[in-house]
């Protein structure tokens, strides 16, 4: 952020009176212009013992496979969110049910809700962002293909899950490791 | 927003190709501002059966009872947000354990996530955004001095699950009502 969206100057970096960390400031109006976590939410498309997966036709990780999520819009609830997201990417109507995954990702200021949901038919297919939209039972998972790391452990917490037919809300966050940024590190809390 | 942050130039609302929606887009570089919700994250503070709340000495509803909660920043989990805003606001110190509440409002675009703590000590009091600080069983609760539904609302759901010794995530959307923008309808997901 270089300039002010409220009149166009041009902003400076300081902590405001009362706060205690740096923010843009707008030199001219004094508006404080706040940044703070965007969330992305999504669903996790049970059918049977099977989860929708969709393999994404945009950067980045194009070509490898996620489960539908997006950045939430304003205007709707999270659930709604998720479900507009698995309509988008995947064709696909879900009933959402409860909250499964709480994930922080700190090195990109996101916070991932992630809901187990039921596919009300076998009627989906590939959104404009999806190559590809396939259902996978745990054993067919391509693991080695998942494009986030978020997705990869989601996926793992929850067929665990599925095996003892008990799911509880996960939570944890994602740390990138300083010394190999394209490696992560998960801390379930 | 009337000025894009990144050159200065004005803003126009249009939908991007691509997208669905209308979004600010700079008319000089092209650079598609979003706007999403923000998160506001919190705590329940627990000691025995008492919760703390802070009273507001700041507005909206200063002088009214809330539980200690703000804006998730960058660079934290939201758990270790719900953590600091108790201690900026009540001056204290909390173990912070499950995600308890997750609810949307709609009409401000913000999610609410609150996290069942236990105080870890008795040494709290006000921080500069409280009048006072105190620890309330449920029968103590100035169920009419709340300051937001969403505070409420959990506080309700809270004490209903303590009475059963039972806690399980709640979720839901606040919403305000058309005939009545000072009135609010909770839909429990």
């Amino acid at each position: 952020m270089k300039y002010c969206s409220q009149c166009g100057a041009e902003v400076e970096i300081k902590v405001p009176d009362g706060d205690n960390r740096p923010r843009h400031i707008c030199a001219e109006c004094l508006t404080v212009h706040y940044q703070n976590p965007k969330m992305v939410v999504g669903c996790i498309p049970m059918w049977e013992d099977k989860v929708l997966l969709c393999r994404r036709a945009i950067e980045p990780r194009y070509g490898l496979w996620t489960l539908p999520a997006g950045f939430m819009e304003n205007g709707e609830t999270s659930q709604e969110g998720a479900a507009r997201e698995t309509l988008e990417e995947a064709n696909a109507r879900v009933k959402v049910e409860a909250l499964y995954t709480l994930f922080n990702l700190l090195h990109i200021s996101q916070v991932y809700l992630l809901f187990k949901s039921r596919l009300m038919d076998l009627d989906f297919g590939p959104g404009s962002e999806s190559l590809e939209v396939a259902l996978f039972a745990e054993q067919e998972i391509p693991w080695d293909e998942i494009a986030f790391p978020v997705v990869h452990e989601t996926l793992r917490l929850f067929f665990e899950d599925a095996r003892r037919n008990h799911y509880e809300l996960r939570s944890g966050t994602i740390v990138r490791l300083s010394d190999n940024p394209r490696r992560y590190h998960t801390q379930l809390l």
